[in-house]
């Protein structure tokens, strides 16, 4: 464990452990907590892998932790979970002045910042790629195999961060993800003030215009409840023609009735853990 | 469906439904709030059993149905769990007057609270043994088959409207109850304000009480986390001595490294669940 790591909360979860721990971040310029399920498994000294969760808006490390029933499967799968904030924060972070639940503390959208005054602190997407595995592998019993699921934002967050970085990931999927934020309303807002006003810029940041060009194939697994009160935020049938015209595989699952919750979440979590360690685990 | 019944959110779940209604109970004279999670076997017009959940001291009807990953199972064995909330709430409802989180709102004990100003809407086990029940079995497709369980404070209300009406439930468990609040500091504040300063009244809403006295010897089934902060307030040990001293069926199990959180419960629900299947479905 570095000393750098602060232990805040620790619960036994299922056998294994709940652990949340604050750490100072040197991408993000601020303190970041994040949470870690290590299953039963983690004691026995093995190297296991693990699957990054990034959430949607407004969460922070603990709404999937404690929502989404993932512990169970993941004490049986011998995987471990780690799931951080969703946004840089804290006193000399710059936030939404208005407080909007879309953009600033809550909505970091797993990128690079180019603007001011955000560029020194939202820098999510270098932290979820590099710097929080760099961490987990330096400071808990885990190897170098790496899977990434999400939801909503996190789910847009997760398949931004398979499509750029051919390799780094055994296996990716996506709750309801923010496939297409470039076109939708959420998006351009984020991006927008993110990034800058040349949308050109934000199709680095854009699910759908990143399948074109991905230069490794990695499956894409995505649940999609009918019944979701955001679908015209998601967009499902954009990532279907951007996967079928890029010939990249796709398993779209649109599944009747379910809406954006964690009730959604937590009915299809297992099929998601199962895919991943199908990939992670031979 | 009652008309008096009025639907506030509905969400997918484990192919049947979480929704939550509010209605006026004549038993508290305010308005409730419940949960109740209806399994897909709900619509094949079964008469299904039911498995009311009681929480503890501060939760709504929403903490067990976010956080207890109970769906998944109650959807596989066909069980209906009702979750009311843990007091009377509103403008008119009194409520500690220090804001205090163990007593008042969120705070009911389920008892029938015999002093003033509580005693108007403080009715909470009558609403949970009563009118809750005759309301669920008019408005749902359920039998008159049922089991109760809870948590802490509710698993106090469990263990009391267990033995004080034999034959209403075919089975009854508890996490982490508080087993003798006539004898620790949360259930003497409670019901010294709610019973009057007579210690006597309390014996009659105190699980190691009752015990000696109960004219039906219902297995009682209680998880007990080695590891929670509130063990002084729960007292297993007497739970254990007076099921002892009076030849009651107790099965306390003891999970070391558990604490009193929803992290606990969640890994335990299952075990629970099946325990009231086995006595409800043949």
């Amino acid at each position: 464990m570095q000393d750098s790591l602060e232990l805040v909360a620790a619960n036994k979860s299922f056998d294994g452990w709940h652990k949340r721990y604050r750490h100072r971040s040197s991408t993000l310029n601020c303190d970041m907590t994040f949470a870690v399920y290590l299953p039963p498994q983690a004691d026995q000294g093995n190297a296991l892998p693990v699957v990054y969760w990034l959430s949607g808006l407004t969460c922070t490390d603990e709404n999937f932790m404690q929502k989404a029933g993932a512990q169970r499967i993941a004490a049986e799968l011998g995987l471990v979970i780690v799931a951080p904030d969703t946004s840089p924060r804290g006193e000399d972070v710059p936030d939404d002045p208005d407080g909007a639940y879309d953009f600033g503390s809550g909505a970091g959208f797993y990128l690079n910042a180019t603007q001011q005054p955000w560029a020194r602190n939202y820098q999510m997407y270098d932290y979820v790629v590099s710097e929080l595995p760099q961490l987990i592998e330096a400071s808990f019993p885990v190897s170098k195999l790496r899977s990434i699921c999400g939801h909503s934002m996190g789910g847009h967050g997760a398949l931004v961060c398979a499509l750029k970085n051919p390799g780094r990931y055994k296996s990716v999927s996506a709750l309801a993800p923010m496939t297409n934020p470039s076109q939708v309303p959420w998006g351009q807002k984020a991006l927008g003030r993110y990034l800058g006003d040349n949308p050109a810029d934000w199709k680095a940041w854009d699910t759908c215009e990143l399948i074109a060009g991905a230069s490794e194939r990695l499956p894409l697994l995505v649940d999609q409840g009918e019944g979701d009160e955001f679908l015209a935020q998601l967009r499902p049938e954009a990532l279907e023609a951007a996967a079928q015209a890029a010939g990249h595989p796709l398993t779209l699952r649109r599944q009747p009735g379910y809406d954006h919750s964690y009730y959604f979440i937590a009915s299809f979590i297992e099929d998601h853990l199962r895919h991943h360690a199908n990939a992670l685990i031979n």
